[in-house]
């Protein structure tokens, strides 16, 4: 989105196949087809990353109880954008005025007034992205179908200009990462370094965070969900560090667990050992066609044999893209298959309350005969 | 939340009533008395601001799609809360053990167990925070009773330790509009200043934005929604920055135009005081008992007599508080009337695309007689 990149970056625009109003419309013409399939004539997108997958209109709600706006996709291929008049201009730059609608308090109301004018008294919705609310104001004006993940299936293989972008946000982590030996000071509390790493990001040109960074010390890298706090980094520790970026609208994710000292311990040193052979493991399993719980599977048996698969708390990993968890995700009883374009992480770790933790990560791509680290 | 509190904060804690569990444990009871005016004997809360509001746990989901936890508010008082097995530790350190529920895959039935052990078969819920999936998914095991805002009617009057907090939020906020002389120089991009200020409030101890910062110069000062983009900010010009920030929790709200060189324009200088003759017309009515879309009145009037009304295209505030924007809207048609302890924005301005714009802000606390600002 571009909204703080910083003078590093500002000299580059993104691929000129992500502004080009015509990949917008390709995908557009792409869910017609799956619309089709599921005979669901128009479809209503609600959801903020959908929205912006399907028009390039604004990635983000301004608060997840504020929508600032909803796209509605139809069989004649003028679709229809509709935002409040904060938007005006910025609708404007994407979307022909003719088919845009700017709406005040009634929204639903004005919505069902221009689709009559154009015979669509039918509308498709993904109930995960519907609140009730909206629903019973919309049922007023139209036959309402329930259809999920429509979007999502397109958004699950990415196009390879999106690859790309995956790769550049991805390259920016690896850069960030590889500086944590400068950033992780002994004395330094787990906040601090945070923003330490944080400022990398954003001074190298990422608009933000994709998620609030974890970086905790000894025993809080065994929580899944630490807060970096007031834990001061201590000469020899183990500190593990979970931080991506948004760059160019794409998220990225990385972990790396890291000593900081000269004298790792044996149990860090055999502990990220295993770990990392897990996500090796993970990684050869993962090819087209192979089942996602099968590659959690391949990582998991790493640790069963080891003897401490109970450590191993969580799934293996999730898509990324345009939102830092999108399908699939990889964990020990997903249905469905691995198919080429799409990008993953591959986090496994080990976790012991008393001690510590071990995770590590990458993103991969799926190729057509395997998988490869981005 | 104290993520990313910096050396300069992380000494301090956060005021004692807001990390005592019984601030929470009081909110619940006024919410229960609530309830039971409305006939609500159980309350299912979904929503990540009220949830916070009244359990502490989570001020933010992970995503907009991706809840992190629910509470329900029972007539027992034994409320319930429910999250996912990564924030365990998090729930154990604010909530008994027996009133938590971890869920897996299928949440929905697991809270069903839970409750009819309680003999609990019907829940309130707001419609504009449940999405039609797990409404559906609900009313398998339970009567729902749709009511929307009860809790943000609490919300909405400012407990004095709340008052506290927004004060210091805007005090920051304040200190960094101070330094906007130091910030804004002739030939940084709109983009590169956003950054500046957003570090200004990190490194003063600020866990983020409030929400995007808007640095617009000349014409770009007239759009509502300018994104901080490649535009040098020339000698001699104006800049609009509309800024906020979030700190213990707490969301402030600010904004500024000013003149970057030595000879503002007459019309910049004009346009400035019709917009803050305005805005303090605004604040001598914002008083208990006065309509809100009264304020907004009180403001329009002065750009009538003017003859610019037509130039103050958007309503005069909103309510601000763990959300940047919550109730009440100052809207030219909003209905209720104003009550110690509200906290709102006072935000009029003029806007010209051919020219540009001015926007001056104040955050007010609605006092016994009238308002003051933070």
């Amino acid at each position: 989105m571009g909204r703080t990149h910083d003078a590093k970056h500002t000299g580059e625009d993104l691929p000129v196949e992500l502004t080009d109003p015509a990949i917008f419309a390709a995908r557009r013409e792409r869910l017609r087809a799956k619309m089709a399939e599921a005979d669901i004539p128009a479809l209503l997108v609600t959801h903020a990353a959908n929205r912006y997958y399907l028009s390039g209109f604004e990635l983000s709600d301004s608060q997840c109880n504020e929508s600032v706006g909803w796209l509605v996709v139809l069989p004649t291929g003028r679709d229809l954008l509709m935002t409040d008049a904060r938007f005006t201009d910025a609708a404007k730059r994407l979307w022909p005025v003719e088919d845009t609608l700017i709406y005040g308090a009634g929204k639903h109301a004005a919505l069902a007034e221009v689709l009559k004018g154009q015979g669509v008294t039918a509308l498709g919705f993904d109930p995960r992205a519907v609140s009730v609310f909206d629903h019973e104001a919309l049922r007023e004006h139209f036959e309402l179908t329930s259809c999920s993940g429509l979007v999502e299936d397109l958004r699950r293989v990415k196009e390879p200009a999106e690859i790309e972008l995956l790769r550049a946000s991805c390259g920016l982590n690896h850069r960030v990462m590889r500086a944590l030996t400068d950033v992780l000071i002994p004395g330094m509390t787990e906040a601090e370094a945070a923003w330490q790493i944080e400022r990398l990001f954003r001074e190298a040109g990422a608009e933000g965070l994709s998620f609030p960074s974890i970086v905790g010390v000894n025993q809080n890298a065994a929580l899944p969900h630490a807060i970096p706090g007031d834990t001061k980094i201590a000469r020899e520790s183990l500190v593990l560090v979970d931080a991506g970026c948004r760059l160019d609208a794409y998220c990225s994710d990385q972990t790396r667990t890291v000593w900081v000292g000269r004298e790792p311990s044996e149990r860090f040193q055999d502990t990220k050992r295993l770990v990392q052979t897990a996500q090796k493991a993970a990684m050869q399993a993962i090819r087209p066609g192979v089942r996602y719980a099968d590659a959690y599977k391949a990582a998991r048996a790493v640790f069963e044999d080891a003897g401490v698969a109970a450590q191993f708390t969580h799934s293996l990993g999730h898509g990324i893209g345009l939102e830092t968890h999108e399908g699939p995700s990889l964990a020990p009883r997903a249905e469905g298959v691995f198919v080429p374009g799409m990008v993953v992480t591959v986090e496994p770790g080990l976790y012991d309350a008393s001690w510590g933790g071990i995770r590590w990560e990458y993103m991969v791509v799926v190729t057509d005969s395997g998988c490869v680290a981005l």
